[in-house]
């Protein structure tokens, strides 16, 4: 409906995201000041292993920023542009495109994203990644075609070129419970000093019977541990074994994406049954329910032993459009949140293992309606429970300051953990952790401003917001 | 509790609704005046036809501006003031009252609209319409009665003078199945060239098996439509014969206010089947939810032929006052938002119709925290599924707010569908648009402000949610 | 993790809470500047009536500040500091703990409460109350502990003498329906002129089946009542007769803090049945909620004769925490706000008496989901209906805006209440007052500001914000 006439000028203001009130904006600008050039902390995310273990080249625009981004092509699907002009992959490989138009068409409809996240992580990657000084439009499709096709073909965008220049700490990429961790080794073995690389244990498929990999998945669970695990003490000793796996290459937590936050306590007996009737295929949709809810539990208790930080992100309803989901497979930009409740479902675990400090439980939400009313109570007083930052449909600015604003009256900022970036778009992160810093420095600047908190706690929240919560929550 | 005790003067500020910072506030300045003046498009409305159509002068400015008006008469009911001395209409007529008495009542109990889009809205006609310049009070009743009184008795104010006046493009007013459409053929045939008037077709009354006047009028709907209507074939004939009808006065939309928004996908014999138990009145509360659903379906199928728009406007819990409803029918303030789903209830539809990007379907909430968990997630993935603006309780200025910060980040502006007025108080449409129009730029004038946007698109965003959105979405 | 290293001033600043705009700033300097010393009407709060009839001084500060307060205890445990330690009572008693000790790991764990209210109400006693000019930290800790200590000791400190510097008009304590009001009565004969204390009728003890005093409350009921208390007309008349017990020492209230909202309607004949039941021992969970039901509606039917205000606080999930509660027992901050539904669960009771202006009922919510959604509507609608401030967890800067932006232009102000400070930590009431009218003036200057509301009606709205509606809404 509206395009571009002539190439505006891109050019990412200084104050991007801070109050347009001076007094506030000069109390962020002296907080961010301190922290834009604190290292990276990405304590959970989404990146593939393999690119900074062969470290080759990545692809064209399109199969770098389109095709592989479900907040890119779901906004251009929405308004009836088909997925496969775009080359967003099928199940049954990717689909005949031609990529400069596929950009063409993300070019031509920039449009639609204004407003939203994914535009302004974007426009940080055109001029700060690329040196690109005008936005994005048709009229400029070719020249950022060319430019950015160019550059990845060079050397410093190589992926672990690309890590040092962003200066990453340490990020932890997510592995399924079969997975060899082949890469993590490689990187380790490599030499490479410039970077380090973990991963997090997500066991999903074999801990959810109703993932539509459970069975396949369980039986490379019991090549790849040489357990039995079709009894519970040997599925359980499984799990131990990965865990000790993971740790090997620098896991330090578990990740677990239920559909719910329920949470159980069974006895050995209860569980061993349960799983039984879990194995023969001859269970309800709550027989599920309680085993990955007993699972959550059963992970906690493994953490007090191994030290793994416990993840937990539910609400995610998964694969909603199912001619999608038939055509294109999991993750393609259908998933939706649904409403999640909190406070009966994780009384199992909280009254079974919340009072022991020594463990930590990081709990997500995508439904914002929790914050004030059931998570932050609940972190604000267990010891063993921690609040995940604001997730996926909520990771933007908005949502990071309803996350603040809703959360820190009751919790404080310590029983929180910092960022998480939670992406696969590699070249992403250091726009997305910039905004985080940003925002959070805008709502530190509102209350010292307001004169409900000092600057010099300002400065120190800041560097913790930015950098030590995540590195402590996470043993990182 | 607290009167006025002398004339304040009432004069609307240019920058109302704008922030107070200088920055925010001179960019939306800038903004609006580009806006400002733009035609009305009103796309979902319930003016009655008939002041188009007969052109008749409208009544004493308690028949105008209190008795119909339930944001009006609620707030004073909610503080003790009887319904009878305010005018409004019982199920057996308009009671005995004062029309001047009642006025004086309003005006003594002013204040408690403090704070409230209806004091907004009013403030507006008072100003701006009848050029009154003292704020209303008990001591300015009769001013206003009488100022207001004798404008009512004059050509400038009769509808169409008014309509002109307001600058409005096009109104859609809302009929059910069994209208004759009489008036609205009657302005088409008028000659009047100064406005545009169509209908929409709102069936609820032969589609909900629960609504009081179901029996009555599915037997209407035979005699108008010359259909059996009792078979499901003849039933669903029945309503693509009236979708025609609406369609020739000018209809590009269909509405339904069911109590969820739980949609179904029927085989044709299970339609059938449950059509006919719903008939022989034989069915439960389940049932019913569901034939609403599945004519939702239906709907949606319809307009894939004739090219109707799809609204849905779920979650108002009707008639909450029994004794209320008792005495005085609907629609008398007692209505209230409940806790309303998306996620579940649309998929139904959404799996049938959801990926055709010639479909629009329209979805309004009463639930504001269904905005970021539900709605703008679906919405910023479904070709079909636009966002109606945010309505009813929730049409006010920190409503409209949240609203787009609630749903911008993830669904866009380009998945929402501009401004509905959604009233039966004619003279307040021109002060509503106003109004939102404000918020918008206002909500705007931030992005921008804050490095978010830029002013170039800003502008153009301005005049789409003023004036584009809303004639593209409903084909207007 | 974050300790102070050198001492810090204290100062509050004379416009914290105020936006940092000058425009709002100065609006809300100049509402303030009317309010802030009227008189303080607190009509629900947990203050010791005991302290006000023995008039002994309080313990040391530890006592004072730490071991009662499950605000600050609670942030401390969530961080993994045990209670012992800080000398939260046990169910056997204080546990030995050095009070200096408590004091010092509260004072280096003090920046845990930045953002909090508590921190907000903690420095206002420490600056105005105890003249500390140097803010609390691991370095100051036993200035604060031996200043506070000695202060504690003198006249100044005793409760009257409090009380009446605090400039408190009339306070509520609230006490069981078994509470012999012994106290009320030593105050009320006492000739003490600076204050006026008058209590609640709390019976949630003998209303509640899933209580656990219940069975010994009922029988204690009997004796103090000199009823049968085992038919339901006599347990009626048992509880008429406390509530003039009640209101012989000025209480205007009752208060219930059942875990939902539920109401009932029930005859007597299946009133009395139900409560037979209920005695038996032999109910279900529903059979209890619908007792409890009906007992807010008997509630109501009783303030009909004798005008006592109805409290509705629902929704807090009691004693979370098992352990603790089975080591510490109630109230040791493992509450947890629950979702809560209002408009099918109240509409037994406001469809029975909610027409009727002459009944005041005030209702509470922890979920903030249903200001706007229901809450709003509701009290915007029925004569009977008010709307309690925001509560607990959301008795805090951000909770009482979003309580103001979600229900004013729904139910406007003049359905709300007022202020309650809702605490048994007296000497934080100044401070929670002082941050309602900051607050109230902060978002009144806003309105005022951005000229939807004119500053003649925002010093009006200050005034019975702070003062009148509180006083009206309670008959106080």
């Amino acid at each position: 409906m509206l395009t571009e006439n002539k190439a505006k000028s891109l050019k990412l203001n200084e104050d991007r995201l801070f109050s347009s009130d001076p007094i506030q904006r000069d109390i962020a600008r002296e907080l961010y000041a301190n922290v834009k050039n604190l290292p990276i902390i990405s304590p959970h995310g989404h990146t593939d292993p393999s690119w900074f273990s062969k470290n080759e080249n990545f692809g064209n625009p399109t199969e770098l920023f389109i095709a592989p981004d479900h907040y890119v092509y779901r906004m251009l699907y929405s308004q009836g542009h088909d997925l496969d002009g775009l080359g967003v992959p099928r199940r049954d490989g990717v689909p005949a495109h031609d990529p400069r138009e596929a950009w063409r068409t993300f070019a031509e409809n920039y449009h639609l994203f204004r407003g939203t996240p994914s535009r302004m992580w974007l426009d940080y990657v055109f001029a700060n990644v690329f040196g690109l000084d005008v936005r994005l439009s048709s009229q400029t499709a070719d020249t950022y075609y060319d430019t950015i096709d160019e550059a990845l073909k060079s050397d410093d965008f190589k992926p672990r070129a690309l890590f040092e220049q962003f200066n990453i700490e340490v990020i932890a990429t997510t592995e399924g419970p079969t997975d060899t961790l082949d890469h993590h080794h490689e990187i380790l073995n490599s030499g490479w000093t410039g970077g380090k690389v973990v991963s997090a244990y997500r066991p999903d498929a074999v801990i959810d019977p109703e993932h539509e990999q459970f069975t396949g998945a369980m039986a490379q669970f019991a090549e790849i541990t040489g357990e039995d695990v079709y009894s519970w003490k040997s599925y359980l000793a499984a799990h131990r074994k990965r865990r000790q796996d993971f740790i090997e290459v620098g896991t330090t937590s578990s990740d677990h994406g239920h559909i719910t936050a329920r949470t159980a306590d069974l006895s050995e007996v209860e569980a061993e049954t349960l799983f039984q009737k879990i194995l023969k295929g001859d269970f309800t949709a709550e027989d599920a329910e309680i085993f990955r809810g007993q699972m959550l539990t059963e992970m906690a208790r493994m953490s007090l032993d191994d030290g793994l930080v416990l993840q937990i992100h539910p609400g995610a309803y998964r694969n909603h459009n199912k001619a999608l989901f038939d055509s294109h497979g999991r993750d393609k930009g259908a998933d939706v949140p649904s409403q999640t409740e909190y406070v009966e479902s994780l009384k199992p675990l909280l009254n079974k293992f919340g009072n022991d400090p020594r463990l930590s439980i990081i709990v997500f939400t995508l439904d914002e309606t929790s914050y004030s009313r059931e998570l932050a109570p609940l972190a604000g007083h267990y010891p063993a429970m921690k609040l995940g930052p604001s997730w996926w449909f909520h990771d933007s600015p908005e949502g990071m300051r309803r996350f603040r604003e809703m959360t820190t009256e009751t919790a404080g900022f310590y029983n929180t953990v910092g960022f998480n970036d939670d992406t696969r778009a590699f070249l992403s992160i250091p726009a997305r952790h910039d905004v985080a810093r940003r925002v959070d420095c805008a709502f530190l600047a509102r209350l010292v401003a307001e004169h409900r908190l000092e600057i010099d706690e300002a400065h120190e929240l800041a560097t913790d917001l930015s950098y030590n919560l995540a590195k402590a929550a996470y043993k990182l």
